[in-house]
C-alpha cells in the first residue's frame, strides 16, 4: 500500500526558495503530491501510514527542470558523432527519422529518455518532437512532470506528411491533452525560423495564445541561421530575433531555446519582450554551434533555464554535468571565473527552469503547498568528500548516478537507485 | 585465495592497439600480473584457479591514465571557487595548506583521491605535491599505478620549511622510491616558472635526468604567467615556452602541464624538443584560465596526454567528464565540430596518456605481455543505449559512475562496484 505521508529527516535542505536558502539539518514532510511541512532540528515523528527516511548523509533538493529534450531521439544517441550540424542533420538524423520513427518507436524511446531523465535527478523536463501524443504516453508511464510541444515544421515530419496539416495536428494534440494528466502540460514546438515560414510561425504563435500554452522554438542557434532565415524571408530584420520579434510572436510565453547568436540589440528585445531563454551548453559546443552570452541574459534579467537538448546531439540527458559545462564555460569564454557562480547555476536548473516554463507556483523550490517533486544526493562517496559548500558540489562535482531517491508529486519514482513499479 | 587466473569473457573489447581496434565480442586472459591472451569468438575455458567473469553486457578497455593530479588537495575540494587564480591560489590554497596540510593529512587524503580515481576507471595517475613520501604511502596502500613527484618551489612549502633544502628532498625522495615497488615511480615537480628560479628550474632538471626520471612543470596556465616570469628573470625570451627552453630543460622527459597560451612559435619548439604535453580543460575553464591550442598541438604531433588536475580547481578526479569537456571545448573554440573526434579524445585519456608519462610499453592499452591494468563498464544502463560507437559512447555519455570492475597489475581492486580488500 502506497503511504499516505512520506518524511525525510535530517538531511541537508536545499530548498532555492529566495531568502531561506540551506537547511543544515533539515527534515521535510510530503503528503498526498504536496510538500506538508518544512521544519530544522527534530525530523518528523513516526505516525501511521507514514514512510520514514533517514537523511543522514542525504542532500535533498527540488527535482532538476530539464527545459529542452527531444525525448524519442535517444534512438539516434551516437549515430552520428563529430560532424557539422547541417550535414548532422539534414544527412543522418531527418533521413534516420524517416526511415524508422513510429508511434511505437517514439512511445518507447521517449519512455526511456524518462526513466534516464529521472535516474539522473530530472523530474520536469520539456520537450519538442513529433508522434508527441505518443511521445506523451511514454512520458505519462514513466511518471515524470513534462512540457510536451508536438512539433511544426513547413515540410512533412515524422507523423505529418503533409506539411499543411502541421499546425491542426499540434492543435489537436494540445485539445486532447490540456486537461488529461495533472503531469502533463501540452504546448506547440515549431522547430526553427528556418524550417518555418512566417505565416507558419504566426499562426502557430496565435494558436498557441489561443490555447493558452507555451510557444517553443529554436532560435539562432548557429551563425549562418541568419543569413538562412533573411534570405529565404527577405531582408526585412538584422537579425533572427528582429525577424520574429517583426512577427510579433515574442512575448512572456514564447520559449526561446539556445539564443547562442545574440548582439546587443537582440538582448534588449528580449528582455523588454521577457521572453524566456533556454541554454544547451553542451549540444552548443558539440556541434560548434557557439557560445550563447548567457552571462549577458542575466544582467540583462532574461529568465533562463536549462536544457540538454535531446540526445543525439549531446549525448545524454543529465543535467547535472550541464550544470557543470554551463559554469565552467562562461567563465573561460568570458576569461572571468567569477561569472556564472555555482548557486546561478542551481538555480537556473531548478526554480529558473520552472520559472522559464511557467510553472514557478508549483515547483522548482522546497516551499509548503508546492509539489512534492525533489531528488536526494548520497553524499557519502569519495568524489563528494569532504563538502564545504553544497551549491559548489552540486555544480562541480555531483553527477546524475549520485541521486539515490526521485519524488515526482509525491509518489517515490526511484528509491536507493531502484526502478518503483506503479 | 586469490585467483591465479581471470578471464573475462564475451565482452566489448577496446584494445586501444593500432591497428587492432575493437573486438566486438572478445575475451582476455590476466596470468599474474600481465595480459596472457586476448582472443575474438569463444571465451577462455574454467580451468584450476581461475576467475571467470561473464562480459556480457560489459565493455573492457585499459584503465584511465590521469596525467596530472594533486592528490591531498581533495582536502580542499570546493573550499573556494569562482574566484581568479591568484587570489584562489594565494589567498585560499597557500594558506590552507600551511594551516592543514601535514603528512598524516597528506598520506589520508592520497588515499581518498585514489579511491576516487580507481572507483571512476582511472588506474594510473601523474602527481605533483608535497610531503610525496607520504602521498605514496597513501597511493601505495590504494593499489592504483602512479608517476610521484615530490614538488619544488623557491619559497617555503609544507614539509619543505626551507626552500635551498628543496631539490635535496626531492632527490631522497626519488633514491626511496626508485625500486621500491613497480606501481610507483618517483618523479620531481616543479611547480612553475613563476615560483621557480632559472636556477632551481636546471638544478631540478639536471638532478631529474641524473637519476632518469620524468620532470614535471606547470607552464602557461594564465595569460599574465609570460609577464610574471619575463619581470622575474629579465626580458631575455619572448614567451614561456622560449623562456624555458633557454635554459635548456624541455626534452621528451619534461611534462609540460596545461599549455594555455602558446603561440605556433612555442609549439614548433616543443614539437622539435619532443617534450610532451597534459591538457587539463575543466580546471582551465573553472579558473578562466584559457583554452590550450589541443588541436593545433595534435596536428603538429606533440604528445598530449589528459589530466584532471587537483581536486581543489575542477573539482573531481572523473576522467570521463574530463573527456567530454576536451572533445566539446575544442569543437566550440574552434567553431568545428568535426576536430577532436571521440576516438582521438579515448586514445588521449589511455594510450596517449602511458605514452606521456612514458609508461606505453607496459600500460595503455590491451596487448598480450603488457600490464593488466583494465576496466569494465556496465552497458545496460539507460544512458548508454544504444550503442552505435563504443568511442563516442564513452567520451559523451558515459560517466565515472559506470565503471563497475577495476584492475591494475592484475588485481581487481573494485569488482562489481564494491572495494576490494586487499
Amino acid at each position: 500500500m502506497k503511504p499516505c505521508s512520506t518524511a525525510i529527516n535530517n538531511a541537508i535542505l536545499i530548498t532555492m526558495e529566495p531568502g531561506k536558502a540551506i537547511l543544515e539539518e533539515g527534515s521535510i514532510l510530503v503528503e498526498g503530491d504536496c510538500i506538508a511541512d518544512i521544519r530544522s532540528g527534530a525530523g518528523f515523528p513516526s505516525a501511521p501510514h507514514r514512510q520514514i527516511i533517514d537523511g543522514t548523509h542525504l542532500l535533498v533538493m527540488p527535482g532538476l527542470v530539464n527545459c529542452h529534450t527531444h525525448l524519442p531521439m535517444s534512438l539516434f544517441r551516437g549515430l552520428a558523432d563529430d560532424l557539422p550540424l547541417d550535414i548532422w542533420l539534414h544527412e543522418h538524423m531527418f533521413p534516420a527519422e524517416a526511415a524508422q520513427m513510429s508511434p511505437a518507436i517514439a512511445e518507447k524511446w521517449a519512455m526511456h529518455s524518462c526513466r534516464e531523465l529521472l535516474l539522473s535527478g530530472t523530474t520536469c523536463c520539456c520537450d519538442g518532437y513529433f508522434y508527441e501524443d505518443y511521445v506523451a504516453k511514454g512520458v505519462e508511464k514513466s511518471g515524470i512532470r513534462a512540457v510536451l510541444g508536438q512539433g511544426v515544421m513547413d515540410f512533412p515530419a515524422p507523423g505529418v506528411p503533409d506539411p499543411g496539416e502541421n499546425i491542426a495536428i499540434a492543435e489537436k494534440f494540445i485539445d486532447k491533452w490540456k486537461n488529461k494528466n495533472p503531469l502533463i502540460h501540452p504546448s506547440i514546438f515549431c522547430h526553427s525560423p528556418y524550417t518555418c515560414s512566417a505565416r507558419t510561425l504566426k499562426r502557430a504563435k496565435e494558436m498557441a495564445d489561443s490555447q493558452e500554452v507555451l510557444f517553443q522554438i529554436h532560435v539562432a542557434e548557429t551563425r549562418n541561421e541568419m543569413e538562412t532565415v533573411l534570405s529565404n524571408q527577405g531582408e526585412r530584420a538584422d537579425s533572427v530575433v528582429q525577424y520574429l520579434d517583426g512577427l510579433d510572436i515574442l512575448d512572456r510565453h514564447t520559449l526561446m531555446v539556445h539564443c547562442v547568436w545574440l548582439d546587443e540589440k537582440d538582448i534588449d528585445i528580449v528582455k523588454r519582450k521577457n521572453s524566456p531563454v533556454v541554454h544547451c551548453p553542451e549540444s552548443n559546443m558539440k556541434l560548434a554551434s557557439g557560445i550563447a552570452p548567457v552571462q549577458s541574459f542575466m544582467a540583462a534579467g532574461i529568465e533562463v533555464g536549462l536544457g540538454t537538448d535531446g540526445s543525439a546531439s549531446n549525448n545524454d540527458l543529465d543535467l547535472f554535468s550541464e550544470m557543470d559545462m554551463a559554469a565552467k564555460l562562461q567563465k573561460v569564454a568570458l576569461y572571468d571565473p567569477c561569472v556564472l557562480k555555482a548557486k546561478s547555476v542551481v538555480e537556473m536548473a531548478t526554480l529558473g527552469g520552472a520559472r522559464v516554463l511557467g510553472l514557478d507556483h508549483r515547483i522548482g523550490s522546497l516551499a509548503v503547498g508546492k509539489q512534492a517533486d525533489l531528488i536526494a544526493i548520497n553524499l557519502r562517496q569519495p568524489h563528494l568528500v569532504p563538502l564545504y559548500d553544497p551549491y559548489s558540489m552540486l555544480v562541480y562535482n555531483a553527477r546524475g548516478s549520485d541521486v539515490t531517491h526521485v519524488m515526482v508529486a509525491g509518489f517515490f519514482r526511484i528509491e536507493k537507485r531502484i526502478w518503483m513499479a506503479d
